[in-house]
């Protein structure tokens, strides 16, 4: 056989044992840290229509479908076609979020209205190959479906932590931004829409180019210098209206930009308060992240001792409702797999225990940090704590839990008490 | 968007919950169970090259394979190709053996010589949709290479017989056959060389369609009433001779066939004495399984809740010669995930513990039987005992073993003693 068939597909490899033993326990325990948030571990096909794929508004990654053959009805290709797109018919997924948000449309009818889901699995990229770059990899992702409030970004980035500090992970940052508030102060500050898409792009370099590099793209791009400094000027103008939160009247422009604001605010503070200066939420103004369907915060993390960053998220609530038509707001985090076990070296341990699932139900009410708080004590009493916003109707909702298959809630009281109760079983339907 | 693209492919599934929670239960439970007999957990991608999968012998499923469309250098699709095979150059695998085999002859120089391997992961077959048969699909597969003796059946055998037990999967029959046996017979009663795959095949549905069904099809398949006959009288004095076991010159025809009873009859009886009554291995002269890389004995798991098999394999020696040049002995043993699946419904359980990494040594003296007790006794003294044929050099191999990780040895005696002997570090090289 020729020698070339025995290397494995370009950009794809083999894993030794060694590798996969690592693999697996990070596995394990990031699995058992996100079953104690609550989520649920669901998996879609590594198929999926390509009518979907490149229709999902993903940006880059739609260019780098690995593209599947159509099968004749005996199991033989088609062999005549107009052109090459008559030929094929589905893709392999190039993320996870464009196939849950699939699978939410698909299996709404059997899935709780918040869904909190876990997936791990390949995804495909036909990127041109560079080290520590390949086209089959690991994604590992949680995402919180149907829940508008900041509460979810919190909970996500919380969980996230949680599960790197499980795969003894520390030593990361993590940064936040609003795609709204930047696409706010840039119409702002005289760059028209039209603009944007293209200056984010630039924007989300600086880490890696820096202040002139940046400023040199913008040139290419045509900005003269006095628009290359406005660039500048509001970024540190964000910078500037987000520190200034002693303020308790907002002095940043009104309406959309101020809650906006608060709402970083909120998230990075509630987070920074739980996390026991373990890890640290920063705001970052120039964090803008590829995906063109991110609608409202964005998030990142970073670890010191690698130049890429290790995850992203970010909140996506448009993407559904283009499916169904009916607008359900979702919020993702993504663990790149592949770069934290390039970051891990030479650890093994086992597995987790099962959990208690409860349902941490919180008020508007509730400030945002003792809900967070709660739910970290009852983690550490034991409990897989879902942080959950309270239905006008309490009653219905516990039924919902029941459905679920919750065991117990709680549910938190603005003074950051409540007691723990047992779900009801619901009694068989007559 | 429209309604169809939200539905998964055709022939594929969206899991829920709890059907990914008793997935991963079982996957757990599996690999800890596996990995006590000494396998180890590796990885390839999904993808390959075209022209391995489609040399690989592996019969009708070749004919199944989704094939991935050629990508330009910018991650286009190539768009002038004169024929449809020309704008293909990867496909989806179809099953884990012909991944291993390539793997195995790619990372040769970083495995140890007898490689035992386990793999657990999906794979596509575009097969007609049909209740229970899904085009991606789970398998969980153990693999020895490098083991030419039937020590290498019956460690299969007895560790996917243990692995089904730990996910509380009894009342299970395991058969056996030899292909090499029932070409023999075949040839000594008449029938030539290339009728042969035709007729096993249709052999292999006797317990589908009985021994009229058989009949009818080879009727169709042009053979005579007389040849009917012989066909069954052939398969008759099968079970005769192996069957005759109490006498010590064996009352088979001579040559190959003797010696593949007897490796068939080893296997069995070894088997069957470890299993104290909680399942058994019987010989079954009809059982063909469907790929031609099988060369030598061939195995199936029948359970009693389901009319299908839920696991198969068999000895294919020379699938890793075809690709390296050199021949390498190699069987496998895979348990069809899916349908265990199907078979179990509502568990939940916790993963295992590490494990200490033993090496069994066995000398050719010693009875298999005796290998496979103390195989047993050493597992429930909490090591991962892997069996291993003794090297003619045992310094070597030790050596070998420490490089390979291995804790501990024994070097099984013929009256089944041996005491554990810790596995001495290699020096660090100067």
């Amino acid at each position: 056989m020729k020698k070339e068939l025995i290397v494995p597909p370009r950009g794809m490899r083999d894993q030794l044992p060694a590798e996969v033993e690592l693999r697996d326990w990070v596995v394990a325990r990031i699995l058992d840290t996100y079953r104690q948030f609550g989520f649920r571990h669901v998996e879609t096909p590594s198929l999926e229509h390509i009518g979907l794929l490149t229709g999902s508004q993903a940006g880059e990654n739609e260019k780098l479908i690995f593209k599947v053959l159509k099968r004749g009805e005996a199991g033989e290709a088609v062999t005549s076609a107009v052109s090459l797109d008559e030929l094929v018919d589905l893709g392999l997924r190039f993320d996870l979020t464009v196939p849950l948000t699939r699978y939410y449309a698909n299996n709404r009818a059997k899935l709780p209205r918040i869904f909190k889901a876990i997936q791990i699995g390949n995804v495909w990229r036909a990127e041109r190959p560079q080290r520590g770059r390949f086209r089959q990899f690991t994604q590992c992702d949680i995402d919180v479906i149907g829940v508008e409030s900041e509460l979810a970004e919190a909970e996500l980035i919380v969980a996230t932590a949680a599960a790197l500090m499980a795969i003894d992970l520390k030593g990361f940052t993590i940064r936040i931004n609003d795609r709204g508030l930047l696409a706010s102060m840039a119409r702002l500050h005289g760059f028209p829409e039209e603009q944007h898409d293209a200056m984010f792009i630039v924007l989300d370099k600086f880490d890696k180019i820096g202040r002139e590099g940046v400023a040199a793209e913008l040139s290419a791009h045509g900005y003269s210098p006095d628009r290359v400094d406005a660039v500048f000027l509001m970024i540190d103008r964000l910078q500037e209206l987000m520190a200034d939160e002693e303020t308790s009247s907002d002095p940043s422009p009104q309406g959309e930009p101020r809650t906006l604001f608060r709402r970083l605010r909120q998230i990075r503070d509630a987070v920074n308060a739980v996390a026991n200066g373990e890890y640290c939420v920063e705001y970052d103004p120039k964090l803008v992240r590829g995906m063109g369907y991110y609608t409202g915060p964005v998030f990142e993390i970073g670890h010191k001792d690698v130049p890429f960053s290790i995850a992203g998220g970010g909140r996506y609530d448009k993407m559904i409702g283009r499916m169904i038509g009916e607008e359900v707001p979702a919020c993702g985090f993504s663990i790149g797999f592949e770069r934290i076990i390039t970051v891990l070296q030479e650890r093994k341990a086992a597995a987790g225990a099962p959990v208690k699932r409860l349902a941490l139900i919180v008020d508007p009410a509730v400030a945002l940090d003792a809900a967070l708080a709660k739910s970290a004590e009852l983690r550490a009493a034991g409990y897989a704590a879902s942080l959950l916003p309270r239905d006008k109707k309490l009653g219905r909702q516990l039924q919902a839990l029941a459905a679920d298959g919750y065991e117990a809630f709680v549910v938190l009281k603005p003074d950051g008490g409540g007691a723990i109760e047992r779900v009801e079983p619901i009694a068989a339907a007559g």
